[in-house]
Formats: structure tokens, sequence, C-alpha cells
């Protein structure tokens, strides 16, 4: 087999078979096959696409370039969520707790915050002392005691993956559904997991604007999900406006603890029930979706969502108290309100402006090295449909900057639209459902490849 | 600019100004921009095209990467011609002498044998003592006191061709019309030409197999050509079957000398004859082609021709006796006549196939570091149309090694298909004609921006 030949074949609109893109992608990791061949191949998927056949052989050599965990020695269940990334997504932080207090076990490999958009472990590190670098021993440890434990990618999980996101990242080859889909699924199905539920953002706020995009990529992934045999899920979710109303490292962990209170923003309320009742169905902890939600609005309810959250903030090195005195996570020194400069009704957020606005305060990266503020975000008083007076607050700004508050501040004036017409109600939060039914797959544990579903 | 921006605007199929193509190609030749970011953008211009904007500033960065050639200070028009390659594909070695025997310059830079198609060079080089390897400076000397010179390309001549041709070969972003025209487009024009004839083969034996495809890609070279202020022509010419009778490096040479003499094989004559009818209508030699072809036709009959090739081939070190002894040029130890089995007609000559035999003798090179025997080759004594007897010789094999001869020989009992029908006749020679007419362009010497034609 010779490189050029499958990137020819590629190039031609050809199948692959797996056996190519095994030599291909195997080769590549280790680093027997150049770059520039490479970056020649993935351009030719970017442009022609992939089977499902093919998608699947890359997303199998991708999960088996490195360790796949073996969590077959506790008991129970294992289910993760994964979201696409959105502003204000902070659901992780209520589904794993909520999801191990229901009996389920949650081994969430998550990521940082890229573009625009914030990520887990960013919020994570908010809480004074928590350590999201656990070894794979480690990890397995705090889920054994706890059911749930939260950590970043590591070197052992698909290391084909890093690679090859490393060069798609500067060969304009990042943004094909056939390499998204092969990216999240080889890492997600390498965390040993019986099944999986996918948060598709979609709108302004979200990588993919359009609905008709993420759609297809959830199609992609349920069914990738299914020929390895898992019970996979996805919901196509509304990302036109932030999700709840903090926009920040620490303002996030805040809002996810009112939420595991009992309280905090209706909208991420709804989500978090409605990703955990699909968490609890496809972990076979309920015999339905709605039995599922209820299931862990009870959690919420009785408070047991929260102790959870607190017994895996102490095994990961935190500081639980957060838990019970949000000052403890760290406060910005300043804070600002934006206010409406006219009467009149909310009918647009500029979602992605508001999350770069987060950026630019110093709560996310401009560049790879770049240190995160944990302190600084913005929490929203306002949101799509809302009546709003002159004068009154839209949102506060939190920073430690002047110059930083000045450039997030002439973004965040222009990302709100007020106007006098008081029809506009915001998306429904949850678009559409894409499901997928378990198959026999060369992957499939025998207890899925029975059909229990 | 940022090349990842420039890949990704070419992926989406936008168009490209000539300060992005610049940017990048000229940063790539200066090694600033690495190979894996330009074969993914080779690769997006393979499957997204160019538009014939883009690929004038493709041709002219290319163009302007080294030096263009300023033959100014020699009187004349300066006329080459260029073939895509083929199998006995020898015109360069009669049109030269011919065309300057006629009056005009021909500053021909030509290539080696590629894949199954022999080079100019290589058959050049089978004159003992021919040397290629001129200066510039010895380049413009020989052209200007006889008329024609025949090298090789330098390094001097658009280097950023030379390094983009090697990144292609191992990136299967060879087969691009767009990136074909670019690199032939711009090594020619480099040489500081004032018209181009294109010999654009079709057929089994050239590199593209279907005329559709011939057309394109010469209505591609013809455009750029016209943008450049060059005049223009392309000329779709059969290679189903091998021009003349004569494959092989010194046999090829010994044929171009017969037709200087007034004999030699028909085909091959009326090509030539057409070719060189089209090199002195543009280089305004003659008021049209056929008055070219006439003034081609005396200039074989009195020999004059024939006087410019030994010229020439003595001011570039070689042996000028072998004009009348072609005994001089190397002769191959053995030879054997290949019989047919049967009585009928020549219906086909699978003609990459007799290419492939011609390298397997010797005559070309399997590796780039080969050495080629100039000896080798084969000589058809019968083409598509003939009748042939059972017994009779269809070809000689020219031989040095009996293990390449057994490896040739059943390559060759299977290129003749053989049959009853006496209807097969050759298609005809030239089968398109694409002009284009000189445009204004912002490379257009004012001569031939003044509309000239």
């Amino acid at each position: 087999m010779r490189p050029v030949d499958i990137i020819r074949k590629k190039r031609d609109g050809a199948e692959l078979t797996r056996e190519e893109i095994n030599f291909l992608v195997s080769g590549y990791t280790r680093d027997e096959i150049p770059d520039y061949q490479m970056s020649a191949w993935l351009m030719a998927v970017v442009l022609r696409g992939m089977s499902r056949s093919e998608l699947a052989s890359l997303t199998e050599v991708m999960l088996h370039s490195g360790e796949v965990l073996d969590l077959s020695s506790l008991p129970g269940r294992k289910v993760d969520k994964h979201s696409t990334g959105g502003v204000g997504d902070k659901t992780s932080l209520v589904l794993a707790p909520v999801a191990a207090a229901g009996g389920l076990l949650v081994p969430m490999i998550s990521g940082r915050g890229l573009g625009h958009t914030g990520g887990t472990l960013d919020k994570l590190e908010s809480i004074p002392g928590f350590s999201v670098n656990l070894s794979l021993a480690d990890f397995h440890r705090v889920l054994g005691k706890c059911g749930c434990a939260l950590i970043g990618q590591t070197a052992q999980i698909a290391p084909a993956d890093k690679k090859l996101y490393a060069l798609r990242d500067v060969t304009g080859t990042v943004d094909s559904p056939y390499l998204i889909c092969a990216s999240i699924m080889s890492k997600k199905l390498a965390e040993g997991i019986d099944a999986l539920v996918l948060d598709v953002k979609t709108g302004s706020g979200a990588f993919m604007k359009k609905e008709a995009d993420s759609v297809f990529l959830a199609e992609l992934m349920v069914a990738t999900g299914k020929r390895m045999g898992k019970r996979t899920v996805a919901l196509i979710t509304d990302m036109d406006q932030p999700l709840g109303r903090a926009v920040g490292n620490a303002l996030e962990v805040a809002e996810c603890i009112d939420i595991l209170r009992g309280s905090g923003p209706p909208d991420l309320r709804e989500l978090c029930l409605e990703l955990s009742g699909w968490m609890f169905y496809l972990g076979q902890r309920t015999a339905g979706v709605h039995e599922g939600k209820r299931l862990a609005e009870g959690l919420i309810a009785n408070g047991r969502g929260l102790e959870k959250l607190r017994e895996v903030i102490s095994l990961q090195g935190g500081d639980p108290g957060v838990i019970d005195d949000l000052n403890r996570l760290p406060q910005s020194r300043h804070k600002m309100d934006l206010v409406s400069p006219r009467a009149g009704y909310i009918a647009e957020i500029a979602c992605e402006q508001v999350g770069i606005a987060g950026i630019v305060l110093g709560g996310g990266r401009e560049k790879r090295e770049d240190p995160v503020d944990p302190a600084v975000g913005l929490v929203l008083h306002k949101k799509v449909g809302d009546p709003v007076a002159a004068g009154e607050s839209m949102l506060t700004i939190h920073y430690n900057s002047d110059a930083r508050l000045s450039e997030a501040r002439t973004m965040l004036e222009h990302a709100f639209l007020v106007t006098n017409d008081a029809r506009h109600v915001p998306r429904p939060l949850v678009r559409q459902v894409i499901e997928g039914k378990p198959q026999a797959g060369p992957d499939a544990p025998s207890e899925c490849a029975s059909g229990a579903q």
C-alpha cells in the first residue's frame, strides 16, 4: 500500500477499505506518514465526504490508536454526555452528579474552551484546588467511589485524534462533519461507555449556525455510535442565545450549584432535566425518557445531586465548601451594569459576540498558552422575549481589567437588539431528537448486541 | 494574511485574489509555508478547480518565481512548441531546426521521459557528445547563432514549479488540468517567447485518454497564453497509436533525420508540417497556417532544415556526423522481429503498453536515478489499418539484455490486435484546433497588446 494511492482513491470519490484507512491513520500516528500526505487526504475527505462505513473505520482506527478504558470491574451502566459547545453551556456540571446520584457511572473526559465557547475543564478549575489532571488509575478510583469523575484529555486516549486535530487546525480541514464526528466519537468511545447522549448545538452561538448542518452531524454521530453497538441519541438544542444567565467560569459553576439547589434559570434547568432524562433512559435506569426526567427532578429536589457534586469536588482535590458558600469561588474585583438605552423587548442576542466578550474579559484564551481568569464573565438579566425599561440593566459585567472591560463592553452594547415588538419568543430549547437504536457491531459488548433496547 | 484562511477560502469554492495566490506560492517557494499547508491547498484546487483569473495569477506567480529570459537583444519572433507527451512523439527534433531555418527563434526548454512517454532531452542525449545542460548564457548564444537551442529545465526557471511538482507527485495532486496548465505555461512563458504552439495528445498513449479532458486542458492553456498576451494555439492530436514508427531514443533521432531528408513515416511528417505551419503563422512569418506548411515543406525539400539540425548539434557539442551516417548513433547489440500469428488487419495498437515496453527495454526510467540506454527501442512495421500476413514481422525490437527483452516481448505480443475487419482506419491525426487570439494582459508586451493579430 502507498499513501499516494489511498489519497488519489479518496480524491476520486471511491470508498476506502478499513485496511486503507488503518494504514494511513495508524502510519500517521506512528510518524511514518508525513504531514503533507495526511493534509492532502484530509482535504480530500472534507470535499468528498465519507461513507458510513469509512466513517466507522476512521472512528475505530482513531479509538484504537490509544488506550480504551476498561471499566468492566465497576458495576453499573456507564453513560456520558457530550456537547458540541456553546456560550454558557454548562450542563456537564449538573448532569454528571445528578446521573451519578441516580445510579449511573459517568466517566467524563472533557475539553477546554475553544474559539468563542467555554470548556468544562476551565469551569471546573475555577473551583479552588480542583484537579482535572488525574491519572487514569485515579480517574477509575474516583469513578468507582462516587459514580462520576471529570478529567481532561490524556495522552493515552486517542492519540491519533490529538495529532490529526493539530494538523486540521492549520490546514483548513476542521469544518468537516465526518472528521468532527470521528474526533468526538473516538474519544467518547474510548471512555468505555455503554451509552452516549449528544447535545448538538445549533444557532448563532454554536459552531454550526445552520440547523441542517447540526442535524447532519448528529445523524453521523448517532449512526457511528450505533455501528459500535452503543446506545446513542443526539438532541439538537438551541444556541441562538446563551444558555442560562451566566457566562464565565466561576459564574457558571455558581449557576450550576443554583440549579442543583433547585433554583437557577429555567432554560438551563429544563435542558439539564431533558439530557439527564435521556441518560437515565439510555443507561436503562428508567423505562423512558419522561421517567428519567422525573428521576432527575427528584434528585435535585432531595439534594442528592448537590451532595454528589460536593463529593466529586472533594475527591478531585477541590474545596467542597463552595457548595454552601458561593463566595468561596473566585470573585472579580469590579462589576458594571450595562443598561438598555430604550424601552422595548429583547428581540435578539448576538450569541457568538457574547461568547467572544467573555473571552475578551479574560475568561478564555485568545492563544493556546494564555492563562484563564476564572472570576470574570457576565450575567444576563434579560433574555430573548423579555421586556426591558429604558435605563434598566440588561447584564452585569464581572471584570478585573479596565482595558479588557472597555473592549468587551463595546461588543456587548451591540449584542442586544431591543425593539417595540412584543412577539419575540425564544426558539424551542430542544429542537429535534435524533435517535439511534444500537446495532451489533464488531465492537459491541454482548449485552448491547443482544438488542436490549 | 494567514495560509489557513486562504486554504479555507479555496476549500469553500471562493475565488482567490492574485495577492492571496502570490502570498501562498511565493511563501512556499521561499520555504516560509510548510508542505502540509501547500498540499491541503493543492488538493482543494484539484477538487474545486480554478477560475481563469486564478489560473492566470498562479501561472504568473510561478513564472516570476525565477528568471524570465530576456531575448529582446535577438531580432526575430520567438516561438516554441510544447507537447503534453506521448509514445514516439519526437516532433521537437524536426520542428526546432525547420522553424529556425525559416527565420524564427526557437528557445526550447524540454523535459525528460515521464511515465510511459519519452522525453526530448533523453533523445537528444543519444547523439554522441550532445549537451542539454547549457548555462542560460550559452543557451542565449546558441540561439543567437543558429536560431534554435534545446536545453533542459534549469534551477533558475520557475523554481516554484519544481518544488510544487515534487509535492504534487506524492500527494495525489498531479491530475488537475489547472495545475498542469500552470506548470506547463509558467515554464514556457519564462522562455521569453512571443508565441506558443501546444500539441495536446489524446488517446490510449496520452496522459489524458479522453478527448474531452485534452480539449479542456488545451482551452485552459490557450486562455492562459492569451491573458499573458502571447499568440497561442493548441492542436488536439491523436495518440491512440505511436507517432511514426520508431520508439526509443537513438531510433527516434534517426527517424527525425529521415524526415528532414524528405522521407520518414507519413504521419510524423504530416504532424511536423502541421505544427511548423502554426509556428510560422503565429510567429508572423507567413500570412496563414497553410503558407506556413508550404514553407516547412520547402525547408525540408531544400535540405535547410537538415543543415540547421547539423548546426545546432555541432553548437551543443554533439557529433554532426550523425546527419550523414545514422550508424554513428548508438546501436543495440541485438534485434528481434515480432511476427503476426495470423493474417488480417491491425485493428488496434495498445499505445501505452508499447511505451512501457520501450521503458522496460531500458529506453526510459522506472526510478528517477535509473540510467537510460540510448540504443534500445522498437520500430513498428505495421500501424492501424495495415494488412498483415501470418508470420509477417509487425515490429523489430532493438535490445541489449535478454531479461529485458523477454519482459518487453510479452507486453508487445499483447499490444497488437489483428482482426479480419479491413475497415479499421487510424483516427485523424489532428483532431481539433483550439485557437486563442491574444488579449492585452498585465504582462502583454506592447506589440502584442496593440492587437497585431
